[in-house]
This record gives structure tokens, C-alpha cells and sequence, in this order.
């Protein structure tokens, strides 16, 4: 039965990049790296009921798996080539395997990536993916190069995942209205949920340009928290700056809305910081190729994340992130 | 407290390779194969109740998630360079960690692999590990290389493991027996179900020499029908060439000794097909590293794979082995 699964999950995800000598099918893969670069690896569990809502449908939880790893590739300016997909069912559904395989492969091919191996288990609901990607080196984005003085950026809009995830809350009025919101906001920011667009482009583009970079799954603040670790730097971000969806600002007041960009998970934007000399030519390279990019804030001396308010006051929040065993 | 036990697994875990320019701690660890070299991947899942029994040692579970997938590594012939774990606990309970840890990391020193990422989720008790390893174009061993007149062989003994598992059943009087075996012979068929050690040496010593190879994880009969396919020959197995260890002899009749050897899971041995004009210097250069294999039968015309007693008749399992959603 497991070939079963394995056979329809290869069919759906037929990919073709000369560098996969042996795809799935034997007891490992065997891949052909290019000569000179380094190997970006990196992979992220998904669980029913902690990382995604039980109804998920199978498609999006596809999609989904694939692209919080292609997220860390994108952090790291790495160009993704591979993936391993480790899939655990509670049982053998067919349909759900089908739909998962088309919302993975649906991913896969925007970024030509080729799935190349990996497992079928009989278990509570879960995905484990590990994606592979090629980066020059001396080339890759890591946590630790933010220097004081370094500006901070974010691309795209913060907050849309986690008020899309308040958006299938139920049974108090908050989330009565929010059903019933006009026009498709809310499905805009279930999309954002759902099918979370890795910003690969524009990790490509900052390679040699950003001091250092994040993709912010846990939360702007948690994440930045681990930049500022890493770097042995402090970082202030003006909420006032934090960029919000149209979809995002009809439906949150301020408070909530702050707490939703600055504390929410899942949005798989990249959170970066590049010193000011290269701040036009980064804004200039990223505009060319239609990637957006907000100025958010300030590297400093010191230690961890201030939020500061629009008087420059320390903001605090009531959970600074989703943790992992919080 | 993600972060806590990332902390404590990379304490215990690590692993100094000079090919591994960023390990644990960014959005992504980046390595440097080697020029020319194939790169071998492969992914595993066990999940506590379906691959392992609850009451298993954190300990033994984190040898075992690793060993099931350098055994993978073993059966292409490759050698084990890195890994990725990603983990996923009810709680996080740190003792339990510590132990899991202190298991990968005996076995991932003994092959000299770097633990270089992953991801620690809370959610019913599996375990994912990636691994990654080397091996020359041309030299891996693949499924689909069989040919008719080759002979079969296998490493070590077979069906230990599954004796193992069969130790730890309860509530029959042949359960009973078992449990008070004398000596230590319950405790040697444990150590292979807890402890199975991935044939590394074996594998990287058949490069070029065996025509197929498989390991034996879902049972021999299982695992060959898979070698059969992908090589479109059959295989005939001797039911009473299949080697067996004195702990299982003196434990099981012949009759289960045989299911177990056959249709047991866990084995984690490798099944090879070796051309007869190879054989001679395959078991030399074997025997020189101290390594050994039985011929267990031959390589026929036609499909599947035929279990035949002294007299040559065809035999029929119960079961087939082990399958994933059975």
C-alpha cells in the first residue's frame, strides 16, 4: 500500500532536472550537485492541530509543507533544486494523497524543484519536508552578520496569516464579524495562510547585499530576536512602519492589527538588515524585479527587540511570538 | 524552550566535519560536497506505536531513527556525511531529549556524520531524520541491476529484530516463555529490534561488485520483491539457507523461526545479487574486513519472489511482510 501512495505522490510530482540521477523509487536518491557551491539544507515539520487547523485541506497543507522550507532557502539566498517529502497519514485516503501531491507539485514547479524522495507512514497527521538548495560560497545570508547602524526591512505585508488563522475562530462576535466580512477579504488573508509565497527572488537578490536575514515564521519580534542573538545587537522596529494588507487594515483595529504583524506567525516574508551604503542599490535591484521591501527599523548596540510606538516608546506585547512548546 | 532543546541536541550532537561551513542554528545549514561525488539522500519516519513500541529508550529511538536511514545509505553503497532530525515530542521533556540525543550521536560518531539541521515540534511522538552521503557516478547500488544467474546473498542474521519485537508481546504462554529465556538471549534479539547497525562497511565494499542491493527493513521476501521489480527478474530463496542466530534458534520452532526470518521486519541487513563470476572476491574482500554474507539463492527468469523448502517446493507466508498501511 505504501507504493501505492508513493506511486501516485510520483506521478503528481514528476519533475525533471538533469541533476536527479536516481529519483524516488530506490532505498536513497542520488543528485549530482553543481561543482563549487555549497548545499543549503534545511527541514520543518508541519503537525495537524498545531501547525495547521485540522480541516486544512490537503492541497494547501501540500503547498504549505514545501514552502515554510523553501522560506529558510529563500533566508539563506540559497537556490532551491530539491526536496524530501516525509508524509504521515492516518490512513491510506487516496484523494488526500492526490490533492496533497498537486498542491506540493503545484510549488515545486514555480521553483523547479524536483522531489526526489523520502517516506509514507501510518501515524497522526504530519509532514516532515527537507529542501536542498545550491548558494556560492561565502554568499549565504546567515543571522549573525547585522552590524549597528544597519537598517531593517521586511518584505511584503506582516500579519495576514495570523488574522486569516482568527478568521476560522469561532463562537464569540470578533469572529462573527469577521465571517461576515465584505468582499473577499477574508479569503485574502486565508490564501496568505494557506499558500505562503516563498520570497526566493528576493533572497537571491540580497546575496552580497543584506548584512543578515530571517524569514519570519514564528513572528517579526521572535524572529528578529534570534538576528539580534546571532549578531550580538540590539534591534529597534517602529511599529508605525510595520506593513499592513488592505485586507488586514479593514478588518483590525490598530492594537490588534500591531499585535497580529509583530507577534503573529507564518507570514514567510524575509525580515533583513543592510547597511546604509547599500540601502538604494538594494531598493533599486528589489523595485526592478517587482519585489517590495519596507523600511522597518533600526540595528543597534545592545541586546534583543524594542517595539516602539509612534512616541518612541517601548511597546510591550502580550505573547512575543509564537514558541514551539510555549 | 524550541531554542532550549535545539541547545541541548546540538550539545550532544556535535560533530566536527570540515565540509560543514554552517551547522545548526540558521535558517539553514550550508555544506560543501565534494567535487565529482554524488550526493546519496534519503528520509525515514518512525512513528511511536507503528515503527517503535511507546515504552522504547529515548536512547535507542534516537540510534534507531538514524541507523534505519544510514541503512539506507548502506544498500546504495554510499558514505554517510550529514543529517537532519526533526523531532517531534508530546512535551518537551529534557531528560528524554538528553537521551535521544546521546543514541543519534553514538551512532552518528561511529560513521562520522554531522547532525547540521532540523526541527524540534510538539505533537504525537515520530521522529523524521534526513541523510545525506557520497558515492562515485556509476558506483551506487541500485534495485535495478539483477540479472538472471545472479546469486542472492545477505549480511549478518535475519529475523533477530522481529524475535525481538515478539519478546516484548504479553498475556500467552509462549510470551511467557520468552520472556524468562535463559541467559541473555532475550536481551541479544532486543539489541537488534533497539540497536540495528547500518552494514556501511558492507555496502561501500560491494561498489562495483554486487548487481543490486536492498535493505531489509520491511522483511527479505518484501524487500527482494522490490529488487525484482525494478531488475524484471525473479528470485528464488532456500528457506534453509536463511541465516539465523543462535539466540533466535534456540528461542523459535522452525516454522516461526522461518516467518520471522522471512517476513520479519527490522533486519536492517542488506540483500545483495552478485553476477557468479564476482563471487569468489566478494567474499574475500568481505571476509578481510570481517564482515559476513550467506547465499540465500539465485536470480531466475520471471517475477516475484519464490520462498522454496528443502524439498524445493514453494512455501506461503501468512504475511509478506511488513507494509506500511497493511
Amino acid at each position: 500500500m505504501e507504493f501505492d501512495l508513493i506511486g501516485r505522490i510520483r506521478t503528481r510530482c514528476a519533475a525533471h532536472r538533469a541533476d536527479v540521477r536516481l529519483g524516488i523509487g530506490d532505498d536513497a536518491a542520488l543528485l549530482a550537485p553543481p561543482d563549487g557551491l555549497q548545499i543549503a539544507a534545511c527541514a520543518d515539520t508541519l503537525v495537524a492541530g498545531v501547525h495547521f487547523p485540522p480541516g486544512t485541506h490537503a492541497a494547501d497543507l501540500g503547498w504549505k509543507s514545501l514552502a515554510v522550507n523553501l522560506s529558510d532557502l529563500a533566508a539563506m539566498g540559497a537556490t532551491p533544486a530539491w526536496a524530501l517529502l516525509a508524509l504521515t497519514l492516518p490512513d491510506a485516503q487516496p484523494a488526500f494523497v492526490d490533492a496533497f501531491a498537486d498542491g506540493f507539485a503545484d510549488l515545486a514547479a514555480r521553483h523547479g524543484v524536483a522531489l526526489v524522495g523520502g517516506d509514507t507512514t501510518r501515524g497522526p497527521l504530519a509532514v516532515t519536508v527537507t529542501a536542498l538548495g545550491f548558494v556560492a560560497p561565502g554568499q549565504a545570508l546567515a543571522r549573525g552578520g547585522a552590524r549597528p547602524g544597519d537598517l531593517v526591512y521586511v518584505t511584503g505585508t506582516l500579519g495576514d496569516a495570523a488574522g486569516g488563522l482568527r478568521c476560522l475562530d469561532r463562537g464569540d462576535a470578533k469572529a462573527d464579524m469577521l465571517f461576515q466580512a465584505p468582499g473577499d477579504t477574508r479569503e485574502r488573508l486565508l490564501a496568505r495562510l494557506n499558500r505562503p509565497e516563498p520570497r526566493i527572488a528576493v533572497g537571491a537578490l540580497l546575496r552580497g547585499v543584506a548584512s543578515a536575514a530571517i524569514d519570519v515564521s514564528d513572528g517579526l519580534v521572535a524572529d528578529l530576536a534570534h538576528v539580534a542573538a546571532a549578531s550580538g545587537v540590539g534591534i529597534e522596529i517602529e511599529a508605525g512602519r510595520l506593513p499592513a494588507s488592505p485586507a488586514l487594515l479593514s478588518l483590525f483595529d490598530a492594537d490588534e492589527r500591531i499585535a497580529l504583524q509583530a507577534a503573529g506567525g507564518d507570514d514567510y516574508e524575509l525580515a533583513f538588515t543592510v547597511p546604509p551604503t547599500r540601502e538604494a542599490a538594494m531598493l533599486r535591484d528589489l523595485a526592478r524585479a517587482g519585489c517590495g521591501a519596507t523600511r522597518i527599523g533600526r540595528v543597534t548596540d545592545g541586546t534583543g527587540v524594542r517595539l516602539l510606538d509612534a512616541g518612541g516608546d517601548e511597546m510591550r506585547l502580550a505573547r512575543g511570538g509564537w514558541e514551539h512548546f510555549a
